[in-house]
Formats: C-alpha cells, structure tokens, sequence
C-alpha cells in the first residue's frame, strides 16, 4: 500500500486505545492515591477538586464514548463539573464509575468504523471539530487535570505513581 | 482505498503537527503569564520550578525531532531537568529557546518518511518503542507539567489562559 503524508498513519485505531486505557489506568491510581477525605475536599488556588475534576473525565468519556461511535450526543450524569452538584460521594462509588466506563470504551471500540475518526462531529452538541480531535481532546483534558491531581497530592505529602508507568 | 481497523488512521501527520504546536502555543502562553520571578522560584509540595519544567518540554523537543527524522539521539541541552542546573536564567532567553524549538519542528516535519511513525526506535538512546508513542509522550509530558503550571498560577492568584484556547 502507498503512504503519502496525507494519509499517512500516526496512530492506528487499536493503539489509540491503548494509548487512552494506559492514561485511563493511570488517572485511575491517582484517584486511589487521595485519602477520600480530600479527594473530595482539597484544593488549591480555588480550584476543584479532584473528585470533580475526575467526574468531569468520566462524563466526558462515558456518553462520549457514545458520540464516538454513533455520533448521537447527550450528557450522562446529571451533575455540575463546576461545583460538583449531584456527584459520587465516595471514593467507592467514583472508581465504580470509571471502571464501568474503562469497560465500557474497550467494548464499543470495535464498533468504530474505520472511516469514523476523519468525519465532522459535534461533541456534546457544542463543539465542532473532526472526531480525532474530539478524542483527543478527551484524553489531552485528562492528562491536565491529572497533573493537577499530582500537585495536589505533593502538596499533600504524598508521592503520586511515576508519569510514566501506564 | 481500503481502510481497515489495524491500519486505519486517526491522525494523520499533518493533523498531529498541528495539534503538537497547538500545545506548544498555549505553553508559551503559560510560560508567559508567570512573572519573571516566580517562573524560576515558585513552587509547591518540593516540585521544581516551572522555568525547569518547561526546559524539560525544550530539551525532549528540540533534539527529540532530530530523532524522530533520523533516528540519531542525542541531548541538546547541558542542564540538569531535576536542579535545572545550566539553565536559561531569564524567561526572555527560555522563550527564545521555545520559539527556536517550534520552528525547527515545522521545519524537519517536511522531512519525515509517512512510515516513520511505525518504525521502531529508542528515544535518547534509551526509551524504545515506536515512534508515533515517543512523539505522543512529548505532547503528553508536556501537557502533564503544563497542568501543573495551571496550578501554580492559580496559587499566585494568576488567571491562566482556557486549557481548550490553542
């Protein structure tokens, strides 16, 4: 098969995923790492918690994992990504989410065409953009909030698992 | 063309450049909205300094695309990423660094073979894998520190700029 630089593949669906299940993974011993006291209650310069901010991940990958594939959009948790209205109250209940979700992204993978990554979506009905970009967007927004969940928890004392180790 | 999950593309290289010096950009801007001072002093839970984090992103990048085109390794800058000894000491000169750095890989990306991101490599002689994982951990590592530089403006009382503005 010609490659030209056109069409050219950076990364191919299946190690994509990898590559988002790897952060996924990571996010996820981060979250595990916060006692759950501040999980839910720490901060700094008035920022969010880090509970919130990984239920903001979760609503973007759950339903957008949705999107994704069928190119039908809707929220899923009925909670505020702002304030944290309406959100787990536990630790527990926090992981319980991300792992369905983590499941849930490995099972409806195989159902993306292809084709899809390249076709024009709107994401959540408000953001236009290609649907690599949307995907991207999603794990580029994990990986920022996880770096802030990092110093949070050197703030805290506490030593977060290695960047690296996926 | 025939396209099929294992070789299908989710980025193509031009996407992807786009989408790196995208990131770049809203790095410099972070890089600039630290005063002068507080760029090389400032830090919290004993992490370093943002000047040193965004060294670290320089000194993948800018001998990283030499390696990415021709798979010859080598480190550009004499400096230490952990003390941030031989260090730029003004932000004027560390950005003039950055600048340098986004040229040079609009430059050199010309020149990449469309196969190249499949090819094996081993990153500064000693990461390996394939190239297209070297080129999203620079973007990923990036992101990650460049969160963290979120927070640290935050502390200072300093609005940053909207993680999604590229």
């Amino acid at each position: 098969m010609e490659t030209n630089i056109a069409t050219a593949t950076v990364i191919t669906p299946e190690a994509f995923l990898a590559h988002w299940q790897g952060h996924r993974g990571l996010t996820r011993r981060i979250i595990e790492a916060f006692p759950e006291k501040e999980l839910f209650t720490f901060s700094i310069g008035g920022m969010r918690t880090f509970a919130v901010l990984a239920m903001e991940m979760t609503d973007l990958a759950n339903p957008g994992i949705d999107g994704i594939v069928t190119g039908e959009w809707r929220e899923k948790y009925n909670m505020s990504h702002q304030t944290g209205e309406g959100m787990p109250e536990t630790k527990e209940e926090l992981l319980a989410l991300w792992d369905e979700t983590t499941a849930k992204i490995d099972r409806l993978w195989g159902q993306l065409d292809p084709q899809r990554f390249q076709e024009q979506t709107v994401a959540f009905g408000q953001w236009p953009g290609p649907v690599y970009g949307t995907l991207l967007y999603f794990v580029d927004n994990e990986i920022h909030h996880r770096g802030q969940g990092y110093v949070y928890l050197r703030a805290l004392g506490i030593e977060p698992p290695a960047f690296w180790e996926r």
